[in-house]
């Protein structure tokens, strides 16, 4: 069996994606959204699927000097000659911590959408999660308490479109069994939203991290488009440095 | 003086981006293409504008095999806890060699639509390369020859949209004098019809690197995508490897 | 409380080191690996303990064209006003299939050292894994069986420095019952050596992908010197394009 | 023609390094410096040469909350589980503004040291960066001044070792027409420094910035040692944020 691909072929008249011709069929018909998703699954979106995508586009692409943009900032003014260096050390944090949650919060919601009651199936969640002492993935904002507007936009965007599938109703289970399990409402942040509304679209849950990646590059090529026209890069960095200060060490340690 | 960022504010109820409510101004109303375009200069975009910026972004988002996919695809194989990791190892050949040209371009459209005569302006720029031995930017290309179809569409798009400007004409003057100094037809390649139409669309000329990696982000997340459905990564490293022998050194040189 | 660091202090005259002088104290007097293990943990190493640290060292270096190798030297073809793009490529595939699963090895080596009885624990350890269907790190590798030469090497140095310590042992301990459960010699792989090793010399068991990043750096820095005198990226490239070739999709499919 | 390797390569029973087998001649037998060298050059370091390599590779491995530390812990901090992905975050801010102009550095040291008489080569490559209004690489310091304390250090080193060489030599000219073209003294600063010792060592001048990037590999998993120890992440990332407040843009602007 040969390994195959199936995103594009080039030849000199032409370049194909999945069987579409780009100079005649894509360039001046498809917005760039539009070719995101069909990329991603070989099916072209429904308006809904589009506008649900794109809101979720722009959710993630910007949140400030986060340490992700600091760290694009510091990296662009250190070696300007690559930007795709400073691009790539911004895109490098997002992990775990911040947006990679979505992934295992997708996991959950498809658990619970597959459940026969659903209410239920998230109580257990919680209930698990509790016992084992981690923290739910798509809930808790440091700032955005107690709602994350992001999440109320993002939902009401998905009813007004016919989008809100299963993985939102699950989203609004647990949501539910997460306020009663802690006595008062705790925010789903815009990471647990866009994951519910990411697969509801009929986007792979696998490649939730994916979008993120997309949406903050475009925040990021911003940030050095403002460190181009209005340098912070020394601020930022004087400011981090002086507020960890050197401690020499007490004494010199022996194995 | 201050340096400050005009990018984003958060409070506990809002997002705010360039003076506009995330939530309230953004979500639903505006594409990905469009807060691109927003946070990029502040501006929206005419509709011609934001057309032209979504065709030059599905343009450069995937070319198949490219050393940037491959990198990405092996670095998604060796480290799959990390789907960042991958997307930045493939952006990091998002360089000079490749699209990386397109800042050069751009600056000598900017020297020919400034000329009083655009024409002979460009045929001075050709004399120069040539006197210099240096290749144009935005000229030529190793497999779409003697025309790059990208190209004729973008630039179909941008006289139908009326957003072919000065620096579209300045291309043509330059690839009237590039045909005439070699004698024969050199295409003007994507790199080349996207700097003039990106500067054209009113964006900063130092930013055009920035707009191919948005796009290849999107390009190589859908090669993670295809990855976690059919993998090649092992494919790709057998044959790669399979290409370069080991040689032993003829005897230990001495210094 | 203030965060503090204590890895360095700079000033006009003077550059700092966990208390100790670099132009005084250090140029001249050590060797890179002695300021490894000093920077990593505040205290020298002894002789055995250094010799220990170079072995590990060298011994994770280079390994050919792999994943990692391909990336760095695809990238520097790409972009090679920026070699530390390339080189970082390279290194984001130091992840979790490859040499990564060194820090989930130590754990269990540590629990083994810790337990009364150590060949006890380290079948249980074996039970476990196989009930979880789960491979144990640091055993097994495609190339070098029935044994690994490098494991070989860097436990006899360790015998023969007096650093074989209770890590060492446990992995011995571990080895037993692997092989005793399977029913034939499975290699130790270098990964799992070095693990055993590296915690033997008292550095931290968290550090140890950090060990494989120093190594490998170097190794990739050498596979950019051999690209810039002898470029492989083309071979490369066309090679792994060509062994995945285009497959067009059967029909478009349907949401 | 073949495009060949000559680094590695491996079979069952062994790993060979440009000829020389891991398990049996290296491992146990060579240094981490001595195999850099090696692995670089195809030749054995002398004594000196390797003192050399030992004492550059120790200067730069550490100079506390650089940007590049500071990407580098903001990181690690985003996404534990992926720690090359922090130490390629460092890794990308060695570049052109700080470590990365000993290249430039180097290829003029050669041009003083192949010219009859050196110091007044030196005199006129003064005289062109102070006509064509560029800094010279390798000279002046925001810090260590008038005098970098590790270049004293480092040249100390290579007289002591008898590794002074034509590249030291053509330094000790360039300092001197600087001074007198400033009339004041200017500091050669490490990286000036380290491009003339690495070559006088015997090492190509083009993977000059590989040197810096092998050692602050190794300075930046010290600092992910420490953020594991002792977090400062969100010490930093407050601190920079603070230092650039938001300023909303005083209108919308138009096209």
């Amino acid at each position: 069996m040969t390994t195959t691909t199936e995103l594009c072929h080039a030849t000199p008249e032409d370049v194909v994606l999945r069987g579409r011709s780009l100079p005649r069929e894509v360039v001046g018909k498809a917005t760039f959204t539009e070719m995101i998703y069909f990329l991603l699954t070989g099916r072209d979106p429904t308006p809904a699927q589009r506008s649900v995508l794109d809101a979720c586009l722009v959710t993630l692409m910007e949140h400030g000097l986060t340490p992700s943009a600091i760290a694009t900032r510091l990296t662009y003014g250190s070696a300007p000659e690559a930007m795709q260096g400073a691009v790539a050390a911004g895109l490098l944090g997002v992990g775990s911590v911040f947006v990679g949650a979505s992934e295992t919060c997708a996991q959950l919601l498809a658990r619970i959408a597959a459940a026969p009651d659903g209410a239920a199936e998230a109580r257990a969640v919680v209930a698990e999660s509790r016992a084992a002492g981690t923290r739910l993935p798509g809930f808790g904002h440091p700032l955005h308490r107690p709602v994350d507007p992001r999440t109320v936009a993002l939902l009401d965007l998905a009813r007004a479109q016919g989008a809100y599938g299963p993985c939102c109703t699950a989203l609004a289970h647990l949501s539910a069994a997460v306020d009663a399990a802690a006595g008062r409402a705790i925010p789903v942040n815009a990471t647990g939203a866009i994951a519910a509304l990411v697969v509801d679209a009929g986007l792979p849950a696998g490649i939730l991290r994916g979008i993120a990646l997309i949406s903050r590059c475009a925040g990021l090529v911003a940030h050095v488009a403002e460190e181009q026209a209005a340098p912070a890069m020394r601020t930022l960095w004087e400011a981090a440095d002086a507020a960890v200060p050197y401690q020499p060490p007490s004494q010199e340690k022996k194995p």
